[in-house]
């Protein structure tokens, strides 16, 4: 077979290697080379149900196709740079193997409707693996914050110490990061699973094509309504980068503490050997490498972010070559995502906390203010008096380089005489944390209440994530071996 | 009375003039009075019901507050730029009108809390007003489609010629993409209407608050579950700026179609002049800048959106002062997505198209190539090998400066045998048009039934809109005429 | 008079209310008012020179011009928003004053080239004041640094301990950073400062203009090469806000460390009150804000890079409206970095370093691992064996719990038994510090030589400025001024 | 040889596969073996002249060095996955050649310099050639002005036409951009070609090194002042990345104007079949693929630019292991600046214009509304009035479907009766550019000067690049084959 691009007849000069290799976005879409071929089997089906391609014709391009299958899955199929794309390596393969009958597989499609169809397949496969890993994180989270619910750590405003809480309850505001994540990408695969294939170039086809069929035979939950809006639309690569970037700044936030936690200064936490680099110079370093990387990798994201937004901006209707660049950016996005997920998932089921280091830490920075003055508000003080006297109490230990809990009942009464020694007692961490039970709050009953909510939202995205898995699996499976 | 901050008891110095301007977020929060004033009423209502207040107090507060809130409305209220913040300014107007009991309103709450929850209320009446200029704009597209079915022009891709389509088909591609924005911010409201009062500094309270009644009384959904998400989380916020920037996308896709139809060059439309400026300079110039700025204005978009990521990457837990540029950068982007829409929608209805231009462009670029190749598909030529033909075809009619249907039989069958004189007929525009009925595609008929399926769409989310407002103007209006 | 824009005579209809709010570009552009006037002052007397106006309506034009300017300085000048924008106020306010001579100014002159001139001495006057606190920066750390020479601190990889440092020598290496902002700075004034007046339109003008006499006037250093080059390059904003980013960068990380360092675990420092601010409702907090701000604003400036690029993107020539958004992006920017710049310096100044937490902190961590591995070196180990060896001395020190200096010369022979009574000297901090003497080292003859030189540039570097504040000065004031 | 990390020592448990993989940068930094050998000479060298290591050893290091890069030199150096980076990858084939002496190659030296040295020598090569292919396109589009400075095109504001102007002229417009563009990387060079070596882990050494031989070894213009700054300054790269985006953003500009004028709408160019292709589906498509990719890759520039602004945000001193991802980034936007620059040179050689066309299309929009309005001016009428003098005409025009050439006398003097007969004159095309002879306007002459002018200025960049090239070229030769 003497290898050509698809539409030569035209052209009186063939574009040059350099050009080829310019244009060429083999390196990237060569991942959807099996996506391509079961689309394309579903595309030869209703060609032939329809009646638009004989039945013979069709028999011998699904079985062209088939036998492409097994040799792309078992790593036997070579592609050929020259070739553009995929797409055209796949056909050229089928004409190769099976003669002219592959010549009429490209009836009533065109390579823009096509590239989308493959392309929304791969993405969605992504899209669930992501959406299992971020449920893998939460249960992880889950579970450290299950097992301290009792450990008692400064709560940070400003990175100062603001109120005691427990690491429960701060695992869990993480938690409750991922399971927003979680939620944003299942909605951005309602608008991601519709089918663009029977759009053809633009404006649909004359042939008596049935975008029903292929778009249930591929697993979609049905065709894009509008032909030129079908091959256009990268509104799905958008809103999947968003919800990656989204969900990186949730995990740099995460790899940040971890970070900080681990400097000798903060001390609350050690991440395990195995997420861990030493110093080429410094023998006694242990980085927390692998949470630098985590956070440094969100601004990737971002980027990916940034460049598929921009790359459509002031784009007129339908294709244009620049949308090329969409999937390079998806994959990278979905790519590294999906390995900084799984990473931290591992890094926080295995890092070691310190809740003496923690509990240490909150006889610093008189967590415990809020308490007196919410103890003189009991009193009948507004708040607003409450705040003033309680600021100057805290100055005056401040000086005396005390904490609160160590002034006398003498020294506290300088500031407000409605002060009693029953003071002592609201003023212990313990009590802080304990005390705090309305809703959301960081007592150990109420962080209970949230992770049984939690798992329970998990426990349902788990499943819904692996009824719409099971539901591809079983069309596709039934496209490609059905007869 | 004299004004000083919230939080000088334990300070020794005060912060600089230099300091108060570089913190204050007035400028940009005392948009969010209104929302403090009565959020400020549900919770002193809460803090009365649950008895953390006594009555009087309570009573006390609320005529202050009611008062505040009718000054306001009254343009009356002034706001110092000293005192750092809207909420900071209410407070102490309040304090000044009804004494003491203004002291004790912030019992049981936090700045941290209080915030966000205007902050949240303040953008779901943004996002909701968005929502419905959306669909303004897609009413305007289907008014205008549904009178230009049989308005033929080029359909595009590369920007150059590919296949004839209709008007409609072309405005409807860009309503489908306005539609998916107008979901997208629906799914973003279920994110954003949850209700963090309550939540206080970050650890919740030790006071018997009830959260399900602020969050009932302020019309949200319910409340936030982690009190530690519930002041650090500004998900909504990327969310909200995500969903901006891919409705700007959008525009921008649009605008820039009007740019170049109404060139010289394309002429296929001119804008109003009520959208177009002259030049200082040129006397003839009519400049379509209203659209080249809805165009640009993009950009200001995307800028907010790496604005909001950046802001939020790796920062720890909880609540950073660094938050604090969150509302300017969401009220940027909501202002300017608001007046684009806006004005783009009025743009739409009043542009003149010029379907005799478009026809007359359609005899450019050979549009009907395909049908040749589909003909010979017909009579029985691989599509590939069709494809072949018809591009030597071209070739030679660009050779004679013919189009495809001047060139004769005789010169047709130079390059296929099969070519008969009924090729004629489905080489006319009109043909090409009428013939492709696909779902999706862009024959009338077709295209009539996507227009159907809009109208539909549409008014479900107009209904949903406006279901959304009514039940929070109910709420809030209860609370705060209520007694 | 009755007010028009500039433009009308072509259209049939004006632009509505809404249109003309949606293009004014008045709320940011009045800023460049006192440069238009001096602007039109110069081209006023160029056309004078020229002989392209009679002298009667020069003089008639100057008086008016300056009458103007000095209203303006006096806060007398009203603009009316109906006007587009602040080019054609001025004009309009001129022309009401002293009637048809005002009409003839506009001659051999666009809008096009007028905004990019007035635009171009605004952001060279706004660059200079940014390079002038730069300097102001750099000249607080180095003073900071002169006094800290032998204070000494945990140097940090990873936000780990790696080896001790000087503090001076941290601050010089923010320092060097600010040196380069600043050479980027004046390197983009070279591009800057180029004039654009009399490119006219776009094509240049049929009259004999002469544009090296108002490039001079204006204090530019020439006039731009190519008309359409001139009115429509933005390359000088896109370098103004990259420069911006790169600075906001470096604030951010000073900031970064601030926060840290601020808090209850590191303890290296405390930010001045005059710098903090407390809580609503936690009387103990001193909270680093501005240090936060700033930080967080980095990602404003991000945006405001994204945004100008975005615009500018895929944008033929030659000047679009979209062009608009440029000035709000750039004073954006300018304005921002100018504040945190500012602040900054003086919070360097004004905080509390506090050398013994620092001297203690370098206790932990294992700082002087790296001095064992050298002294085995210098007992003939090759480094690679050294480094492993000494990891399993630090290793063993871990167990124990004890610092390395801490082990008996015994103990440290398991592991080497080059190991003498002489590595006590090596392992203590203060020689770790003091024998690191190589070029750019950390000890205090090193530093103070990286002090020597930086003062010498920052020095050059505030001469250089000035230089070019006195010589656009000098310039403008006999434009003005001159008869 | 076992291989192992260079850290393992004080570590129980090693990373694990997955950690391996995920923290590997060898799939960048492979680009950098053959720096890292260079630059491991020259520090080798270093360490033999200052006596820190003996002769024998640093002729053994020497030999297996240059060994490694002959072998690389001759694609036969083998890198293993596991060993982090390619700096540990040489660092064991080293060892494992030559044995012992290698271990004490990484004397004074640490990770932390050596990458940050290898990386800016890759970088200034990589901007080099960079730079070079600017000075290509330059002269590529100075060369199709040359030809062309009779060529009359419309010239164009708001993608409307403002006035006739010459190809020439646009084409030099675009070329001043690059220009620019050349000058910013020399810029940025000067700060990039400093060399961090010896600045060792973060502090400085205390082995006797000397930082002015290696840098001048390695062609570097000196070291880099403060060690801290050495081994985390990545501002050399947000630079670099800069100048990429903005470079970019110029090519988007001139691709976008390819694919503008190669629609049918235009018909103002075709761009050669080399830098075309065609449609799967439609026979008749000939596309502007190159010039769409190039535009759309802009994107990809601004994408980089963002992330490692993002990645460098909020860090604290020194090194942290977010910097990792700096060469991937930098590596992503050289390659593909690199590969679009070579590409649209070519494109601008051998595109086809189409000055019939362009003539043509200047007949349509009122070109020359300008020329009547300056010559009303010429009779006394103060521009202002001229202006809507003129815009009055153009609109009876517009009403009469005629140009403004073809009124009559009679006609045009309803307007304004000092229009003579001698109008006719000025109005012609020829005359609107034959007359506009200001400096940088359309006229031959002026266009003319503008591109000998600029002949100069690329020549002289030329010879800069050349010669830095040489200087560079010449150190490291002198330094790998030295002895």
């Amino acid at each position: 077979m003497t290898q050509k691009v698809l539409w030569s007849g035209r052209f009186q000069e063939i574009a040059s290697d350099q050009t080829l290799t310019f244009t060429s976005s083999l390196s990237v879409d060569h991942r959807l080379a099996r996506y391509d071929i079961i689309g394309s089997i579903a595309h030869a089906r209703m060609l032939g149900e329809q009646g638009i391609l004989p039945r013979a014709d069709v028999d011998e391009i699904l079985r062209g196709l088939k036998e492409l299958l097994k040799d792309l899955d078992e790593g036997k199929l070579c592609f050929d740079e020259k070739l553009e794309d995929v797409h055209s390596n796949i056909e050229f393969l089928l004409v190769d193997r099976i003669g002219e009958a592959g010549g009429r597989l490209h009836t009533a499609r065109s390579r823009n409707d096509q590239v989308a169809t493959d392309f929304r397949m791969f993405l969605r496969d992504a899209l669930l693996g992501i959406a299992g890993l971020i449920t893998d994180l939460q249960l992880a989270l889950i579970d450290r914050a299950a097992h301290n619910l009792d450990t008692v750590m400064p709560g940070f405003t400003h990175t100062q110490h603001a109120q005691p809480v427990t690491l429960a309850h701060h695992l869990m505001a993480h938690e409750a990061r991922f399971q927003r994540d979680l939620e944003r990408f299942l909605d951005c695969y309602q608008r991601l699973n519709l089918c663009p294939l029977g759009a053809s170039a633009l404006a649909g086809t004359t042939y008596p094509i049935d975008r029903d069929f292929t778009a249930k035979a591929l697993g979609f939950d049905g065709p894009c309504a509008n032909s030129m809006d079908a091959v256009s639309d990268r509104d799905f690569v958008v809103e999947f980068c968003s919800c990656c970037s989204l969900t990186m700044v949730h995990l740099s936030s995460l790899c940040e503490e971890l970070v900080l936690w681990s400097s000798p200064e903060f001390g609350f936490a050690e991440v395990s050997d195995a997420f861990a680099t030493g110093s080429s110079i410094m023998p006694q370093k242990k980085n927390p490498d692998v949470a630098e990387l985590v956070r440094g990798r969100s601004s990737l994201a971002f980027g990916d972010l940034i460049s598929i937004l921009t790359l459509l901006k002031g784009l007129p209707l339908t294709y244009n070559r620049d949308l090329q660049e969409d999937k390079g950016i998806a994959l990278r996005s979905s790519d590294t995502l999906a390995a900084c997920l799984d990473i931290t998932g591992q890094m926080v089921t295995s890092t070691t906390f310190r809740p003496e280091a923690m509990l240490a830490a909150t006889e610093k920075g008189y967590l415990n203010a809020t308490e007196l003055a919410d103890y003189l508000v009991a009193k009948g003080v507004p708040f607003r008096n409450a705040h003033e006297i309680t600021g100057k109490a805290v100055r005056y230990a401040i000086e005396k380089d005390k904490r609160l809990e160590e002034l006398s009942p003498q020294e506290l009464r300088r500031f407000s005489n409605l002060i009693g020694a029953d003071v002592k007692d609201i003023l212990t961490v313990q009590s802080c944390v304990q005390r705090r039970t309305s809703f959301g709050g960081t007592s150990p009953q109420a962080v209970k209440a949230q992770i049984n909510s939690a798992v329970a939202a998990v426990r349902a995205g788990i499943k819904e994530v692996d009824r719409k898995r099971s539901a591809i699996s079983r069309a596709l499976k039934k496209t490609v071996s059905a007869d």
